[in-house]
């Protein structure tokens, strides 16, 4: 008898990409980063949505209620007026968590990118699930990650999710000592 | 047939100020930093409001209504009973970027002002004009603006405005390259 | 004929600590560190209370309303269920400094602790009182607090509050020159 293996929802918003007008390489790169990062095995999903609140609402519960420990989207952080993932994430969210906005914008500052002021990125719990926002461009996504992937699995403990082991050659995943 | 110069709006919030207790250096000073940074002409036109939510909403309103890309205030976003720039720029925006609010802060920290924590100061989206909340003090307004300028030219690309080009001897202007 | 000491109101937030499954070790540690700062003579008060936003908030207002010039809570910033310490601060509070909360996020990311990123903590004022949120271990206060103090006492000149003075051998107390 084993446990299910852990989900992982990845969501790419962009009306672009839900059109078919260009390739999403944004999901892609996520969930390639993302098995780079992980020794688990875990089951990942991935999903389209354009620049819509309800669409983002609704995916980001889907894969919620769906068991997914961690969900991560990309894109629709930005000032512009299709921008409107930080709006979808105040409305799902139990718990926004600004530390993460904050450390991918020093990240990205910190390799030469003064545009991540930019940037509205944020993360979040939802039930059982932490959110966590990306930039849309591909050459981003890593740099964000990397940046905040040691802080995740035990982000996951602390809400109640599976345990994820991290591969130590990759990133040095952190679990403070509980008191 | 030429465009119209592209206009700037600044604004010194300020009880004192307003009253003609002092003059406002303010103003003065943030004008003088932009025609520094920008090689593109710009219109600028300089305003004073009490310290009140309703006379900094309206007087931010009236400039993004004029077409200003660009609005700059100065003060009004400490912790004190009489700060409330923030609390308007809640009320107004239509987005914020709490990017240019930590960027300016831990510049201001970097130069030596551990008070900088102290700064509410955001940015936000009103319409198609990008709203900047400087620092009160003349000597804090460089520190802050030159922080977070390198982003403002690109911000206001994608909010719909002019197209502003830096003294490159000056500023380094950042456009990152559009997928 | 004297003032009054200044008074320090120090809340422990821990359903354990509450019930005496475990002792408090957070407000001692708070009120060392708030004495080795201060060469002001200050009253402190302690008390502890459950991870309730009911109790969190009468709890704070109580220290305000006894005129504490500066509220220091330790606990329930974290993204758990019963962490709800940020929900009671965004109830009670007249204004939020998110300066603060920033700040002892990076402070904790540069001793080498990744999980920072999960803190909630920020600051707050009520009426004349500033409230600052602690983490609940122990070993992650000091780190805090030295990062933030130096902000501290100007905080309180500018909301109405006594006059607190540093041991300059602990901490360097900033006070902008006022124009």
């Amino acid at each position: 008898m084993t446990n299910p293996r852990p989900r992982i929802g990845i969501l790419t918003i962009s009306d672009r990409a839900t059109r078919g007008e260009y390739e999403d390489l944004s999901g892609p790169a996520i969930e390639a980063a993302l098995r780079d990062y992980l020794a688990t095995e875990c089951d990942y999903e991935r999903r389209l949505v354009l620049d819509e609140v309800p669409d983002i609402t609704d995916a980001i519960r889907a894969f919620a209620e769906a068991g997914c420990a961690l969900v991560c989207s990309s894109g629709g952080t930005g000032p512009s007026p299709r921008d409107v993932t930080p709006e979808a994430m105040e409305k799902i969210c139990d718990k926004l968590l600004p530390g993460f906005g904050e450390k991918m914008r020093s990240a990205s500052l910190e390799v030469g990118v003064p545009t991540a002021i930019l940037s509205r990125q944020t993360a979040g719990i939802v039930g059982q699930s932490l959110v966590v926002n990306l930039p849309g461009k591909p050459a981003s996504i890593r740099v964000c990650l990397d940046a905040i992937f040691p802080a995740v699995p035990y982000c996951i403990d602390l809400i109640g999710g599976p345990f994820l082991e991290g591969n130590a050659d990759v990133v040095e995943v952190f679990r403070p000592q509980q008191r």
